[in-house]
């Protein structure tokens, strides 16, 4: 008796697969984190009217939700001022990714993105086999020439920046963006994620028109919106792409409730300004409390800060992993050089006072 | 400027896909639906304490719910008596399957399933490439020797057979399922979607050992438990087989309220027992409405009812159509003989009410 016979691409898959979410390191350690800054999720919550929609809706669960995520779509089009044909509702950014990648991407086809950059993109482009080539960082950002110029050497398919960038929280002025598309090679798509623009200045976001054939960019409620559990994003994009994922997406595949919560927020304008705020003050105070440590925090348009540690990677990874066991929940970059920072999601201040208390010792402690 | 080049397979795929919600429907006929009987959700709504987890977990949205589903996965290893390693939850039976086909199948591999059976895992096995392979229907019922004979014959990598069936509502017990394996060829999974056996006879669930590597089988939140809307099913099956799903789903895709409210749910033994009992009366009360129309209900061990409207598909479309034209959302299988029904999910007494009158209305209708 043998076991399914699975695809010669999946075979090929790496086993251990590198998503470690924080319960499981809680479950490990035996206790709760004091300050959850890992994730880049909003410590400020999602809008009060969120969720009152959402606890509204619980009751109507019994029923799916529209596969067309119309009224949803509706108002992220208006939001945008775009046609509601140039909107496609997706499970989180992530989700949209991965059939994004599958659209366009099979065994050996070519994709670049950054050396460092957002790893869930390289996992679904592995999962459908194609051929990532990467482009270092230029003074810890994503270099939009660099990445064009190497798609247009290997003739890539889809190339992949993050404005602002995580891990490093660095951008680019959208015109600078946009400017630089002159370079992208003919049928090559710009993955242009935009997980993090509600937090960054005026202007970062790309002018760039939602029926540019050339561009699909994504946006989340994960972030700014403090609704990461509800897992929807939204893509922007030509009519054509946009209708194209119709033929291989969960048609039926959106929380019902989720949705609900999503349009509320996305209409309460105040709740975003304030979250905005909190998150430029909580930049602050994290680049004190590193300052206070000897420690660099480096320029953010995100809900994080990516601080220099002042060494090598290995060093860095050594204050996280005794922040982690003071119950500070922190992530870092993995390729050098952006791996000598940690970084640090914003949050409330009864969480900027557990980190200003566990950095000095976790430093103390690496220093010993 | 060219557009995006999407992969062969993809640009071979059709353009429509077949899945219209009844809120497009609504939004089409300007008007709510009276009795929404179409996609065999539970009217009944799911338990009150499921209700109130979500709106407990709502204000934690801003968290992204555990990767691994860890709480959720242990109470489903407890419900069902296996270990944790033979568990996966995923984002409802329609995302477990796509997950499913793309670890086994690849362009050209044969999979076996029913003609008329469940589509959204046909349309699965198009979007991977597989070769699909249908048998008939044996009287109203999928028929296992007939979809393993074939699946010898064809040397497939993947079987699907519902127990109790969609859309006729039929069933087999479950030690004729168990029975049936020695015809399964060596190296082809079996496929066991179980969404609906939660309301079938005692025996229907098939007695195989979540080790066997012959079979996987699937389980929803979306029937029994109320909650389509959440997006949350399971998969039960050998360790490795459950494994190899980290290599390629979305890990970070599971709705934080849902799992809170799954966890309630499957807790609530009680609203379970009440919500199969009211079932039960409305099986017996739409073969009432449907034999005064001169109709005959078929045996059903599911949540809706395939009603026997005595002519044609032609005739049956008819019938469907002028319900849908008086509010009632139903559906009705596609092929012949099959087609000759039209499908009637399970209601409150409201619905049903809607039902008694607007079924003779609609059948006088269809036959001016």
């Amino acid at each position: 008796m043998t076991g399914p016979r699975y695809t010669d691409l999946v075979n090929a898959l790496p086993a251990n697969v590198p998503f470690v979410g924080p319960e499981e390191q809680e479950r490990a350690r035996g206790a709760p984190f004091r300050a959850r800054l890992g994730a880049n999720e909003s410590l400020f919550g999602p809008s009060p009217k969120a969720v009152a929609a959402m606890r509204e809706e619980a009751a109507q669960i019994w029923k799916y939700g529209d596969p067309t995520s119309h009224d949803l779509r509706v108002a992220v089009a208006a939001h945008h001022g775009v046609e509601l044909g140039n909107v496609l509702i997706g499970e989180g950014i992530d989700g949209l990714l991965g059939n994004l990648v599958r659209l366009l991407i099979g065994p050996g086809d070519p994709v670049v993105t950054s050396e460092g950059a957002y790893p869930t993109f390289n996992y679904h482009v592995d999962g459908f086999g194609g051929e990532l080539h990467k482009v270092r960082y230029k003074e810890d950002h994503e270099d939009p020439k660099r990445l064009f110029s190497k798609a247009k050497e290997i003739g890539a398919k889809l190339v992949y920046l993050a404005n602002p960038d995580n891990p490093m929280g660095s951008w680019h002025s959208g015109e600078t963006i946009a400017a630089a598309l002159d370079q992208l090679p003919d049928g090559c798509l710009l993955l242009l994620d935009e997980a993090y623009v509600e937090f960054a200045p005026e202007g970062t976001a790309a002018p760039i028109e939602a029926d540019d054939p050339r561009v699909i960019r994504m946006r989340t409620f994960s972030k700014a919106y403090g609704m990461a559990g509800a897992r929807i994003g939204y893509a922007i994009g030509a009519e054509e792409l946009i209708r194209s994922f119709d033929k291989i997406r969960n048609h039926f595949g959106m929380n019902r409730v989720a949705q609900a919560g999503a349009l509320a927020a996305l209409q309460d304008h105040g709740w975003l300004d304030y979250v905005c705020r909190k998150v430029d003050e909580s930049r602050h105070e994290i680049a004190r409390i590193a300052s206070e440590s000897g420690m660099a925090a480096l320029p953010s348009a995100t809900n994080f800060v990516a601080v220099d540690c002042g060494r090598d990677g290995a060093f860095a990874t050594r204050i996280l992993e005794a922040l982690v066991k003071r119950g500070v929940f922190v992530r870092k970059p993995m390729v050098a050089p952006q791996d000598r920072c940690i970084r640090i999601s914003c949050g409330r201040p009864e969480d900027m006072a557990v980190l200003a208390e566990a950095l000095p010792e976790a430093l103390a402690e690496v220093r010993e």
